[in-house]
């Protein structure tokens, strides 16, 4: 006799559950913060069966690493949107890109801040998966600005005197401190500072 | 018949019990993150009862804020030391702060940055006690390096061009961010890119 094919207990699994609890995953991590997050919380939002998590996922940690890969290349691909434009001067794109940044944090009341140093300061200690991720993500928006300042140099706009690498490095760090202090401050003020001392005197 | 004295259920109150729970409280949270740390767990690391928590902190927000204060109160003290010290040049002062700062992280193996950043990232959004304790610190971290950056404009060592209070903000700010960057990537790159950036361009 033949054997009977294996039946699957539980709902069958759809398409786009893994993309719904990423989605899901997301959005409340941002809102709350990793540590906050709970696996019950999130495919309460998602609206699927917490057994459905671990099908996909293979911890909280892992997942929290893919929450990173997709809020970072859909961040990324809005940074290259403004920093590859050649219709505009090299350093003009950079200040556009942080005053596009400025309005939405306007518009949003000032919460929430990047998630990549969200992470950074809940996790990475305690995961290395995720400080992993960190570490390539941001350095892979590093390497975007650090482009752009190569042809802001080329062009004459900046000098020669300091590696574009760390330049960009400390523009996006300092970025992510200014988020920290418009978090607490409830206030674009750390992010007009940081736009004024960049813009107005390390660019020049 | 004279009444007997009301007596006590539990343990006897000790005059360091709060204290004890500042303590574990500021390891905990400083080690583990604001939203990690439950209320048992500090009162099992300060080796007290439950109860005696609520004995003296009306929430686990209020003792947050109390926590944030601490923090502070202890840093500002060691910041002072170093800023206020008028046998040395006041750039020379805030360069070694960071020093000492650098030489720090270093030896804990890059964890744990600044608990104000930390609490900014992790518990601003949600609370406004806490979001008011953060800004008010930040304020008076921002004052101390503030007064130590007056005093090297009017010895010379800076230009007059910029003002001192955003620039404060702007140094205490990007070391923030320069911290977030340190642990994702456990390496004291991003804090000596800080200082290239600030006292090899900006302070220049």
């Amino acid at each position: 006799m033949e054997p009977r094919p294996a039946t699957r207990r539980g709902p069958k699994p759809k398409p786009d559950t893994r993309d719904n609890l990423l989605q899901a995953g997301l959005q409340m991590i941002h809102a709350e913060g990793y540590s906050a997050s709970g696996i019950q919380g999130i495919v309460d939002r998602a609206d699927v069966p917490k057994g459905s998590f671990y099908t996909y996922f293979a911890s909280k940690e892992a997942f929290g690493a893919e929450v990173i890969d997709l809020y970072s290349e859909r961040g990324q691909i809005k940074l290259r949107d403004f920093l590859c434009d050649r219709a505009i001067a090299p350093l003009a794109r950079l200040e556009a890109y942080f005053d596009d940044r400025i309005a939405a944090f306007r518009s949003s009341n000032y919460v929430r801040g990047c998630l990549l140093g969200n992470f950074s300061a809940d996790a990475a200690d305690h995961s290395t998966m995720i400080r992993d991720s960190l570490a390539g993500h941001f350095k892979a928006w590093s390497r975007i600005i650090e482009n752009c300042l190569l042809e802001a140099r080329d062009q004459g706009a900046i000098g020669r005197e300091i590696s574009a690498t760390s330049l960009a490095d400390f523009i996006l760090n300092s970025w992510e401190g200014a988020l920290l202090r418009m978090r607490a401050e409830k206030s674009d003020a750390p992010l007009i500072t940081f736009k004024t001392m960049i813009f107005g005197k390390m660019l020049r």
